[in-house]
């Protein structure tokens, strides 16, 4: 059980401390928002938008798919294979949970300033 | 010079690569949220409302002490020692621009989503 304090935003823990640690990284939040706006993409579509590299992306796709978030599917277009990342369900609910706790937390220190 | 593409949200770094990193990170961002709601906040009170440890917060307190966003001022309190931390005019402005880039990200996901 979670004590009753004043100082928190709410029941339990702190906004800040809600944010979702998978999605909160840069990286991978450029990623999610990528890929909200449009799906599928390729990897090298990915690399580009989120402006980030090779083995970065490549770490970071790989959590996201851990996760459950993403999907990663395994093409050939001829005979280059290409790789295609897409938003599951659930990744989409995570995100958009995500972005309701963050503007609750932009309210709550804007209204507080 | 940055080349201009189609793909990045606005001229120069993607929206999710402008955040500032030193804000970015959540035990951070719980500390300035909370200063920005009320300030000074001795460190026993910092440390309820962002729901950390001692050592967390030291950490992360220093860490914006470094980067000018914060002050911290050691006081008596009769023989007590007494830390307390504030945002300074610097802190204010790096936060509001944080939740400037931030706003904007949700909007761009959520647009497009």
């Amino acid at each position: 059980m979670v004590p009753a304090t004043t100082t928190r935003e709410t029941h339990g823990k702190p906004l800040p401390q809600r944010l979702d640690r998978v999605i909160h990284d840069r990286t991978r939040l450029a990623i999610l928002s990528a890929l909200a706006a449009s799906e599928p993409l390729a990897f090298n579509d990915l690399k580009s938008i989120t402006g980030t590299t090779d083995g970065n992306l490549s770490v970071h796709a790989r959590r996201l798919e851990d996760a459950g978030y993403v999907e990663c599917d395994k093409l050939f277009a001829g005979r280059t294979p290409r790789t295609e990342f897409r938003l599951t369900a659930a990744g989409r609910r995570a995100l958009e949970k995500y972005l309701d706790h963050m503007e609750a937390l932009i309210r709550a220190t804007r209204k507080k300033g």
